[in-house]
Parts: structure tokens; sequence; C-alpha cells
């Protein structure tokens, strides 16, 4: 099974690239989670772009049509969601791969809520199978842990894990590219 | 009086922009609207280029503080802002001169509310002073309407005037860099 991890922000040290670089490291051995790697690279979305695709367009396509499931992590900027993460899901409105694909939420600062709320309003609005059970809060903001830290750490280790576990669940347990299982968890 | 317009669309054909466009021309002579045409050359904001920013960026802060107040009218995508118009506003968080900036919201998708809504949380967020009587709903999309029909049509080039005029009281009433005036409309 394969995940996509998304990240919503393109500082080296982010702690939301950190979430999925762990949650790589964690991921039980039947999921291979892959980090997307061109966010920052993409270019403002442009519907006049969409007759020709950039490449770097083509190639989040690529990466989403190849995925079983989406794995998101990024903050909020000033109350709202990151221009990057908005970016990269405005190039994938009316994708139809993305169409039904199970996706998680992961949300590293619980005390911020605005664009957690707001990026799954988006995610819904694009027909994407939200897994509640996968989209958990973890408290890394001010927490200052490396990323061999969060694998140390009992709770957080086993947070991320439940999280891929969840995820894995509803993948299997769904039609992929026919709509969600039901009842969904 | 200086209002700097931005558009939260990149598409060619963007009504938008359009609204902008058409509000240069009915602007009242002690108003001068410009609309800042950087907004599809902006980098994905990146808090690691902030220590030396990349000279799009500059020109953008250089637009915004030679302005007296600002002027936004952008689309909704997907039931949230455009990754355009907050890609634009998470370069002008923290900027001084962005601070208790007077600033209007047009929305000429009045159906649509999540982006508006979204939009001046944001603004808020970043202490800009949001002028309501300035801030109003066009309905403009679906009308199809050229610029010089907006221009032509009663209600719409009134609303617009009114809207610019109602910016401009308050950047005369209010205090510029010394936060809102009190009472605020």
């Amino acid at each position: 099974m394969r995940v996509l991890g998304i990240s919503g922000s393109l500082r080296a040290a982010s702690i939301n690239s950190a979430l999925l670089r762990v949650a790589m490291r964690l991921a039980p051995p039947e999921v291979t989670l892959t980090v997307f790697p061109g966010v920052g690279g993409l270019p403002l979305f442009n519907p006049d772009l969409e007759t020709q695709l950039p490449p770097q367009v083509s190639a989040l396509h690529a990466a989403v049509a190849a995925s079983d499931a989406l794995l998101f992590a990024s903050p909020e900027y000033a109350h709202g969601v990151t221009g990057s993460i908005k970016n990269t899901l405005d190039w994938l409105v009316g994708f139809e791969p993305f169409v039904y694909k199970h996706v998680a939420v992961l949300n590293a600062s619980p005390r911020a809520h605005h664009a957690d709320v707001a990026l799954r309003e988006t995610l819904k609005t694009m027909s994407a199978v939200i897994v509640e059970a996968a989209s958990v809060s973890i408290p890394l903001l001010g927490a200052h842990l490396t990323e061999e830290g969060m694998v140390q750490d009992p709770m957080i280790s086993s947070a991320i894990r439940g999280s891929l576990l969840a995820l894995r669940d509803a993948v299997v347990r769904g039609q992929p590219g026919q709509g969600p299982a039901s009842p969904l968890p």
C-alpha cells in the first residue's frame, strides 16, 4: 500500500515535514510512505495553464494517481492554511484520481484549529474521504523534539503508528476508486 | 490617497481582476488605485527566505508600504481561499507597514462564503483594519459582464464607487500607522 505524504511547510526545520519523515520510519511493513518532494516547486495555480500542465504539476498528478492514500501535515499561518498547501490542492481540484482518495490530516499544533478546519473543508469539497481515525493531533509544536526524539517518544510514536494503521485499514475496507466503504470509522 | 488592489486569481479572464480594473476606472479623483501586478510571480512562502528576501517579495513589500489602504478581490476555490492570495498574505505576516492598514474585501460571488470568512479571519489576525462599509458583495459570477458592462451597470458601478468612498473615508478618519480610529463603521 502506497501512501503519499504532503507537507504544507517549505521551512527546512518544519516540524510538519519532520513528522512525515518520522512517519516514514514508523510505517508498518505493508505501508510504503513517501513524501512528495515538489510542493515548493509547483507554480502558483492558474486555470489558464490547465490545458498544458507544467511538468511540476504533472509530477504531482502522477504521484497522487500512484498512491492509495494521502497523508497531510501542514502548519497554520495567521489563522489560515498555508499558501503552499492550498496551492497544491488547487492543482488537484477536479483531478479525477483524487476523487474518493482516502486522506488523513495530521495536526502538529492542536491549539491551532482554523487551518485544520479549513483544510478538511476543502478536502471534503474535493470529494476526498477523510479517515477520521487516522487524522490525529500530535502536540509537537514547542516540544522541541528531534526526529529521533519523536521515534523514541512512546506517546508520539504510537500516535503516528496508529494513524498509519487506521489509514491502512480504511483503504483495505474501502473500494478504491469507487467511493468510501460504508460505514466509515 | 493610494489604494493597492490585490487579486487572488491569476486567470487572464478573472472576474476578480476585472473588478479591480473597473474600480480603477471608477475611483474618485482623490483616490489612486493601482493593482499589484506581481501576485503570480511571488515564490511560495518559505520562512527560510525571510533573511534575504526575493526581489518579487521586496516589490510586494514596497507596494504595500507605499499604499494607504488595500483592496482585495479573490475567488473561492474548493470552499477555501486561493493558494495565490494566501501565499501573498503569508509574505506579509509580520511586515510592520501592513499592521493597522485599512483593507476592504470585495466578494464577486456572494453565494461563496468560506473564502470570504477565511480571508477576513487571516486579515484580522494580521492586525489589518477591515473597513466593513467598503467590504461589499458584488454579484458578478455568472453575470457575464464585460468591464465596460460593469462600468455601465448602475448597481454595480455604484457599489464599487461606494466601496472606494467608504475606504477613503475610513483612511481619512483613521490615524495612519497608529491603529483604527474609534468608533469604526
